[in-house]
């Protein structure tokens, strides 16, 4: 714990004073410095939060000191060709970019050590501080009478994993998902299924003891890669009459990746991809297996435009239609971060939310 | 030439009269015995024509003798899961399949040669004879008005390039589109495209002389690999602010299918596969690259479900909304087959119409 300069916001940024924050799997890794993108140092982390506006830059004309704001790592300008196309939520300027560590306006930081050193941002975000300034792109107002600690899960975790099986799947009532990797993003993706009315989610990870909290989060069936020795996807194909509608790749690893495209049935399987560590290793696909007219797609934030769709999402889990309990296992004091981080590494918490 | 035995069709089935049939890579390399799916012998090649129904099998309702027909290799029975499935056309039972050589109903050969000797089937159809006896879920009826010759196209080439522009890729209307490889494949689907009103159109080929065709079915731009040492998706983003919205990729080879993949815009380019020759080389693609937003999906027939619909597209040519001129290059009489076989591996013919 460090006390740090913030300074003010300058054009078309606002001074957020953040509430809560939580940790995820990319803030770890950022954290491990395990590959060359995450190394700019001294960084503040943290992309998971909740928080309310304390001042705004020039401009800025949609958010007011006082909004309840979550940041988002995916911004949405909502003017280049991208924000204006209605197929991608990848906005040219402020699309989730892992080498990005100064403010777009000018190419510095807004942080500061107490000498005058500049302390890079992250990920467009920048949490894990009692303030930060963000880009009002990546800052967006919800309903102040949301639930405000469980809004934090809007940052990252549950809009990726609500948006990997609404908006990337386009799960069908009464169809069929296999969900591979149950920590926050899969359980969420399987909220995102059970939300749509599919009637089989299928929960597959090597730990049999997050199969209770799959159940609870929606799953209806469970699969431990390590109970036999036949492939996984021939497991899953036998459950479900040649293979699931859906299959969402939350582990991370190329190979599940090969397991979860062969899950899905021949015709119309769909294949998503949350996420991948980097890797030097190639898709594992034989292009005439493009031919059996399973597809496959990759997705960032839950292919949701940040700015102008996530608060329909919050309206839905203040509705009900995604109930987010069950997330935030641990709570802590903001001091205890080093504790966070090391419940999560252990996989002993799906969310430790800490209280800033 | 042959005279050989053609057995009365049995249950589901139909004999056809074949008027006219073509010749299609796929025919090409079946003859060479490529790989080891084309190598039973002795079978009767061929699957893209036009024909008469000389005499239907018991059951058999939705065609009758006089009925033009045109063949598919990729059938559609109309009922089994895949059928019903508005997603996919590929048939639980007759979709296309190198490996098949014999009828569905009963194991067996309806050629033989006049010693009682089987001869094989070839895509479900078999069209280089006189007679040939098709499953009846493998022959599509056709209106008796439409320029029976030029029906003919719609057995294959046209159906798959027409339907990688409509279905698989969905191009929209002032939209761009890249299509590599312009054989008779690249240039239906340049007519596909056109008809859906794109923009620009990009023909890739390193044959300079197909250049001028291209013009004539569609295509507005050009790219010859072999002109520049810039990578081709370098030179197609180049040309268009970014890269185009679709590309089809005509040519069968990964290493083209990699930078028809990466010549499309990110954040919403589709690339849509025709076709890859067998080979062990994996889909050259990162699985990292998938989160730029570029989709891959692969195509067969032009996901076109074959009974249903292709007397619709039938009737598109019919009405000129997709005119066939430009296909057929030569006619020969069907004695001269060796010739036409000649004429398509020499790269001298489009298609070569043979009268049978």
């Amino acid at each position: 714990m460090e006390t740090i300069r913030v300074d003010l916001p300058r054009k078309m940024e606002v001074r957020i004073k953040i509430l809560y924050t939580s940790i995820c799997h990319t803030d770890l890794s950022a954290w491990k410095g395990e590959n060359e993108a995450q190394r700019a140092y001294p960084r503040i982390l943290g992309h998971e939060a909740v928080g309310l506006v304390e001042s705004v830059g020039e401009g800025v004309t949609d958010l007011k000191a006082g909004d309840h704001v979550i940041p988002i790592f995916n911004g949405e300008c909502g003017h280049c060709p991208y924000c204006t196309n209605n197929t991608t939520n990848l906005c040219q300027t402020y699309r989730v970019n892992p080498f990005k560590s100064v403010m777009e306006n000018d190419g510095k930081c807004r942080f500061s050590t107490m000498n005058g050193e500049p302390i890079f941002h992250f990920l467009n975000t920048s949490t894990f501080t009692e303030y930060s300034v963000l880009d009002s792109t990546c800052a967006v107002k919800i309903d102040p009478n949301a639930h405000l600690k469980k809004m934090s899960l809007l940052s990252c975790c549950v809009s990726t994993g609500v948006g990997a099986a609404w908006n990337a799947a386009n799960v069908q009532a009464g169809s069929s998902v296999a969900i591979f990797g149950m920590g926050a993003l899969g359980l969420a993706a399987s909220k995102g299924a059970r939300a749509r009315g599919a009637s089989k989610i299928i929960g597959v990870d090597i730990n049999p003891e997050k199969f209770d909290k799959g159940k609870e989060m929606g799953m209806t069936h469970f699969v431990n890669p390590k109970d036999s020795s036949k492939p996984v996807h021939q497991r899953i194909r036998e459950m479900t009459s040649g293979g699931v509608d859906y299959s969402i790749e939350c582990a991370g690893n190329v190979e599940v990746l090969r397991e979860a495209f062969l899950s899905t049935h021949d015709g119309w399987g769909k294949t998503v991809v949350v996420g991948i560590y980097p890797t030097p290793k190639m898709l594992p696909l034989h292009p005439m297996e493009l031919f059996d007219g399973r597809s496959i797609t990759g997705t960032t934030f839950g292919d949701f435009k940040g700015k102008s769709q996530l608060p329909e999402l919050a309206k839905a889990c203040m509705n009900g239609v995604v109930n987010l309990d069950g997330f935030i296992t641990h709570e802590l004091p903001f001091e205890k971060i080093n504790e966070a981080f090391q419940l999560l590494g252990d996989g002993k918490a799906l969310r430790c939310l800490l209280h800033v």
